[in-house]
């Protein structure tokens, strides 16, 4: 394992949090907050201590799958620890294990809180806590490879362990381009919707909030009721942005190129957007009754389904409510999620494209037994290396889900909380149903299953592979070797 | 597609099941019921019907999977039908729809009912209606091939298409002698419980009932509280068997060759026994308290997880009282299930170990890139074939579960009826929880979800392909091409 790879690593991702830090302390400045004090303080020890560790340039830079996963991990864990202090320090939420959960709830663009009262956070603290909601979902990894120069193969062994999807696409050959334009497309869509908003009558502060939570798929809201109280069209705009976010990037690259027709071919993008508008329309037929007219009927509609499926969170009504056809289709796409390449959550809709064109090749196989066929999407073969892999995937997906449900089970709620707890963390949504619902929050749970949570937001957010692979004491086998080595 | 060959074994079909509807007749007679002239009328057309349709015995007895595949679904299908029609002759369960969920749910071991009143049923219906059980535990077809020679590979395929697990073994080298050799073992421990449940005290007939239904791991009683009522020591015995119905018969197999070492070495036997022990070790923590006597703890907690984990359905207790945690690990085990080659339903505990091989070694290949390695259980080689069939295997389910709780969904229901409804039938167990816990029945469904049932009740028994590929319109092209060419 190339340790000093992963401490230069670990480094950088510190000096990228104490720079996003800054951001926090001019907007506290700007409110008067004493809360700045915290931050600016942070932001100055995680600068030094970031450069001062990477100032160690390791001469070899290549890194394998294995200490990708590793490196993946590990920064992830950093970024969250270094940036729950401030909550600590604020004493806006007091306990670690608390300030944690909300930390990752962010950068993995969950949205889950444990806080009653939202509204209570200052200024400083709601804009980095919807800060990492925005870092979380490009990720961290992707930004440095877009800034910092690394060797062949090593920096898509980094992209893989931290992109969502069954295989990860370059869009223009080099990775680090590659990188470099999916940060502009994300930061360009994000600016958009921030102006916007604030064209339609939201305030600033409130847009840039919204904007980070929408841009990262995430959820955190600045209001204890989320977007209930927005104006409709502020929450017709929301929507509209959310589905933007969850849809494959290669879409916009696409777009900005003027290759207009080859956007529109792409496969996932399309059995997306047929999936919104299927279960949305759906679900507005069976809400019709409650609300009584087309408007809000279709707005309330697409917005549940646009949160439920890009796995952001939010709510402008309480779904909780809805008649069980509804709740169902709504849990349903919070496990489809979003679009691979995209900054949702969730299995992603091509692991799902893949599955349904393994069966039909299995079933055909009976009918046709000597025929022998490969799967392709949009043209392109899909090698059987990343079939296998989804299979993978789901049986991982699998058994965390299922041990999660076990241990938090003690906790003795009722199984729809339960259940939908683990499918909001592990999914990156947010909100589930019964006491997890949009209205309420996760601080009724003990500290273990707040623990069991954060894992399993952590392992949602990094496509399960590369936690699994952290945890396995195998791993460091070499190392241990090594340091034996030594003393003896 | 071989039709002729189709037809015959139909035929054949149709006349085993008039010969066991001989049974209930003799019960009847005994009983003095009026219900037996159906019964004796019914027997005397299928057999007639049967012994005519199979006279034709076609000249090229070879059947390609495909074939296999039809002939078992449609053989289950016509079982259903024709064992279904004396419930509606004899008014005790007029409708057709509930008529057909009823002997589904027998014959596929399901042991989900529509009856509010069990009780009221005749003996003779009562005894047809758990020997349903007995014949679709070891499955109608595996009879037929146990009594009727076929030629080479076509047994083989009819096997595989109507056995429990992901791949079928074969004990013996021969076909015929395996399917002979498992309804021997079958017969002599269903004898066997008979015996010494009326040994203990058990009536004759609710002796002979309660077999059939463990036997085939149904869960058809003939009581309304089903097994709460009897003597503790009598729910020992039948957790007990329970217990052996769903382990895989090659255990039994090597027993009385006297193997007895090869017998216990059998991994998934192993597997699935600790399953059983360690849940019900954790349950029976957790529900201490609403029993407060270690006997009645030990006794209900291993009842509950044998009648979940071999997919039977009795109970002794009503678990939907149970704690969540409780709850949740029952649902668990429905799903994991029995072992392969055994009465038992579910996904099967051998699809499971070799999921969590795949997965090992996937997570492996991260840490070891350049090695490849081949899976073993029980130091046998695992075919890539079978991998991927187990992967499948997963996907396929997750569709028709969805799906069928998709359709479900309409009826309004809570998510726990409607969750666990799909989930007692595709995995044939009988009760769930809330509206059809082990204290309720299906009766209040509409025909549309009913429907839906018999569909899942089927396509678990049949472990999916063969339900899938019968309703696939391209297994048909063929036949079309033909007909139209004869018409042509």
């Amino acid at each position: 394992m190339n340790i000093k790879m992963l401490v230069y690593i670990l480094g950088k991702v510190l000096l990228i949090e104490g720079v996003l830090m800054i951001l926090p302390v001019f907007c506290g400045l700007f409110y008067g907050e004493r809360e700045i004090i915290y931050y600016a303080a942070l932001a100055l020890i995680y600068v030094v201590a970031g450069c001062l560790i990477s100032l160690m340039k390791p001469k070899n830079m290549t890194i394998f799958i294995k200490d990708g996963c590793v490196a993946t991990a590990l920064s992830w864990i950093v970024l969250s620890v270094c940036g729950c202090i401030p909550f600590m320090l604020t004493q806006e939420i007091p306990s670690f294990t608390d300030a944690m959960f909300e930390t990752a709830s962010g950068f993995t663009t969950t949205g889950a809180s444990i806080l009653t009262n939202v509204e209570a956070l200052s200024h400083t603290s709601l804009l980095w806590r919807s800060l990492t909601h925005w870092i979380g979902g490009m990720g961290v990894l992707v930004f440095l490879l877009a800034v910092v120069p690394m060797t062949g193969g090593s920096n898509m062994n980094l992209m893989r362990a931290e992109s969502p999807g069954p295989s990860v696409g370059k869009i223009v050959p080099k990775v680090r381009s590659t990188a470099k334009m999916l940060y502009l497309i994300y930061l360009f869509i994000t600016v958009l919707e921030i102006v916007i908003l604030f064209a339609c009558g939201m305030p600033l502060f409130d847009s840039i909030c919204s904007a980070f939570g929408t841009a990262g798929t995430g959820g955190f809201g600045i209001k204890n009721d989320s977007f209930t109280s927005y104006a409709p069209h502020i929450q017709w705009i929301v929507a509209v942005f959310m589905i933007m976010f969850g849809m494959n990037f290669n879409f916009y690259y696409f777009i900005t190129t003027r290759q207009i027709s080859k956007a529109f071919k792409i496969s996932e993008v399309r059995v997306y957007l047929i999936i919104v508008a299927v279960v949305s329309a759906i679900i507005g037929f069976s809400v019709y009754g409650i609300y009584g007219n087309v408007e809000e009927t279709a707005r309330h509609s697409l917005f549940q389904v646009a949160t439920a499926m890009t796995t952001t969170g939010f709510a402008t009504t309480d779904f909780d409510l809805w008649p069980s056809v509804a709740k169902f289709l709504l849990v349903s796409v919070m496990f489809i999620g979003a679009c691979a390449g995209s900054t949702g959550g969730g299995i992603k809709v091509s692991r799902f494209q893949i599955m349904f064109k393994m069966i039909k090749r299995e079933v055909e196989s009976y009918i046709h037994p000597k025929t022998v066929k490969k799967l392709h999407i949009d043209g392109k073969t899909i090698d059987a290396d990343v079939e296998h892999s989804v299979a993978l995937y789901f049986f991982i997906y699998l058994v965390i889900f299922v041990g999660s449900l076990f241990i938090v089970s003690f906790e003795g709620h009722d199984l729809i909380t339960l259940f939908t707890s683990v499918t909001a963390t592990l999914n990156n949504i947010g909100p589930g149903l019964a006491l997890v619902g949009p209205t309420q929050n996760y601080s009724f749970f003990s500290d273990i299953s707040k623990w069991v949570f954060i894992f399993d937001m952590l392992a949602g957010r990094l496509e399960l592979l590369p936690v699994i692979v952290f945890l396995t004491p195998a791993t460091y086998k070499g190392i241990v070797k090594k340091a034996r080595g030594i003393r003896g």
